[in-house]
């Protein structure tokens, strides 16, 4: 294959159908940024929600802003803006909590769904947070439970008659693995155990068909591809037969069937609703509201398909360019099985981070050894990879810098 | 006793040491507000740090804001500032989830520090997403739990060698009855039991001093008298030497000992960070943490005062001028006994609340026959207590509304 020429990226940038989609973002001159599968970058409109919210609805409609301003309704409102998004129909989606919160109350609702079995089953490519929770909450719930944590290439034969849950993150934090959701959720539920799904890094970067595949539950963050700000606030699904069967342990007001009743007794809402908590943070579900304004005329094909073309650049430029320099593959080759990020190994993985932060190339460290980028397709171009494999190869030049820093930095991890 | 007149309201309106304070406030023109206690109204400079978040922190830092704008030290940073408000040290208070979620938590971990008693106490004047919480919790976590809800005149006698935990609500949400922290949590302790406050109707409004108190934990919420906006993050505090024992069952990553350390096993963090769980989100905490330096030079015993004060007026006015109309005091008369709330029962009390909302007073119906008036003694005035008075008073003389208009508001409750 010959090598990739920087009018080869110019024609891909020149021809990018989502090319457009980049001014909905405010983003920092002469930055190249591939953390947005960390905190997705600033649509150019929500600076001005908020002031909104709180000029507006907060200061002036003061608690009216409640009914006013149908801060009520946001989990549900915002829920089925984003259904539309992961192949969810309307009322199968509240955004409410974080994942972590969401995560707990979805699998203790499938442990109650399944009362005869006692096994849940993740990967330890789980997302740490999500390993976490089930720890906790096998820890706690006061019942055996059988957790295991299974190697990527174990787990589906893992998965019995005693397994009530099966739960992994759709695309692997650091390696950007995604995995197969149809095939493992029929595994899942040819075995009578239910599957959830992780979200937080696909929903937004990737066509996603809940329905299609039948998913029962699922869980995603709202402050990755979705680009509603730091901390955003969560989403769940159920798939809408399963929601009346589902009793979740965060009985909150706002999961009960009529709120200001004010009644002394618990009784879930018939619907979504039933997997609300607390009194939800408006301000985290405007942002989101408004940031899911930009995908309304986003087709989410040609997203994954810039995806995979800037993967694939990304690979081959490092191939041509920085073979010399100790990084391999992490990521899958495979267009089809990698998620929207692209990651190389390297043994002096954190300085090399420092080093491309510094240089205004934004990109993650995933421990032990990993340099992280990932690709927010509506608002990164072709030439940011290109310019950010040309700042990986000077980082690696500046050899002097190199040894007397990278022997620094690795001193103080 | 002589009746008050307007130029005993404007007196008191010259004389108050905290009428300086309400300029911090934005507030609509014309308005009478005594929903304080259901959402407090916008500090000032809230809007200006919400921009400063998302132009600067989120639009220009991106990712890095977490480390260069401190949003990872937020839960703890905000913490420390609510303290002092409460009378808890540095180390004792994280911003985090919601009042709901950190109930849960809580609960939790005080059922696991008293592995063998089974019963929970608390009253029915506890707030019902309280009840809802502990029922939720009793009825999944596997264990066998005796969850008690009784009259605020008979749990103290019901506390036994079997309770792990009594947990109420400081102010009754319906009458401002305020139950005395000191004497019950000694009740509590004294039979081995934990005490687990619920301040959310009380932080902010008058003075805490939890550790005077020697109270276990407390809970509250950070939308109502801290004044930190809609559905703002609540707040938990756990008395510094039971921080070691606490186990919590939502054990996200953000309550790990080392987060970034992507570790696959659980280890909490050695401090009050275990009982924090997933990703906080940020506009809510910098919108408390604003709003708390309003209180930066408030004398929290100038607020009892001017609270007790305002109290006693409205309940004197509403003696002098709407004794003819039907309502009943519902708060306590006694100052020491009353949180920052007069609240009077009326059978008509839903429509007389929606008349009182369009005519610019503010105010909240609490069913089934209460109306609830706030009293938010940083921004409120004694004339606006006057000028609500007024207001009853004209919308029960109008009899002709009065009889079509209550008939068909009743009808629809």
């Amino acid at each position: 294959m010959a090598d990739l020429t920087f009018a080869d990226i110019q024609a891909l940038d020149a021809s990018d159908p989502l090319a457009y989609v980049r001014e909905r973002f405010e983003l920092p001159p002469d930055t190249r940024y591939f953390a947005g599968n960390s905190l997705g970058a600033l649509p150019k409109t929500v600076p001005q929600r908020l002031q909104k919210l709180a000029l507006q609805e907060w200061g002036q409609n003061l608690v009216r802003g409640w009914l006013r301003d149908d801060w009520f309704q946001l989990p549900q409102t915002v829920g089925d803006k984003l259904a539309g998004l992961i192949g969810a129909d309307k009322g199968e989606v509240v955004v409410c909590d974080s994942t972590s919160v969401n995560l707990y109350k979805l699998a203790v609702a499938a442990l109650h769904l399944r009362p005869q079995r006692n096994k849940i089953i993740t990967t330890s490519d789980n997302f740490p947070t999500g390993l976490y929770i089930l720890q906790g909450l096998a820890a706690t719930l006061g019942r055996d439970i059988a957790l295991k944590i299974l190697e990527p290439d174990e787990f589906l034969d893992a998965v019995d008659e005693e397994t009530a849950l099966l739960t992994l993150t759709h695309v692997d934090y650091r390696t950007g693995y995604l995995h197969d959701m149809d095939a493992v959720t029929r595994r899942a539920q040819a075995n009578g155990a239910l599957a959830l799904w992780d979200l937080s890094h696909s929903c937004g970067a990737m066509p996603l068909d809940l329905n299609a595949c039948n998913v029962d539950m699922a869980i995603g963050c709202g402050y990755k591809y979705l680009n509603a700000g730091p901390g955003a606030p969560a989403f769940l699904f159920v798939r809408k037969d399963l929601q009346a069967q589902v009793r979740q342990p965060l009985t909150g007001w706002m999961g009960h069937a009529d709120p200001f009743a004010m009644s002394r007794q618990y009784e879930p809402a018939p619907d979504i609703r039933r997997l609300l908590c607390g009194t939800h943070l408006v301000p985290g579900l405007v942002c989101l509201d408004e940031a899911l304004n930009v995908f309304a005329d986003i087709d989410m094909q040609a997203v994954a398909q810039k995806s995979a073309k800037m993967g694939e650049c990304f690979i081959r430029l490092m191939e041509q360019r920085c073979n010399q320099y100790g990084f391999t593959l992490a990521s899958p080759a495979a267009n089809e099985r990698r998620g929207s990020q692209v990651c190389f190994r390297h043994e002096q993985a954190y300085p090399i981070v420092q080093a491309l932060i510094e240089r205004n190339v934004i990109c993650d460290f995933r421990a032990p050894d990993i340099v992280r980028f990932g690709l927010a397709t509506l608002y990164s171009r072709y030439r940011d990879i290109w310019e950010a494999v040309a700042v990986i190869v000077a980082v690696m030049e500046e050899q002097a810098w190199q040894q007397d820093r990278f022997n620094q930095l690795a001193a103080v991890t």
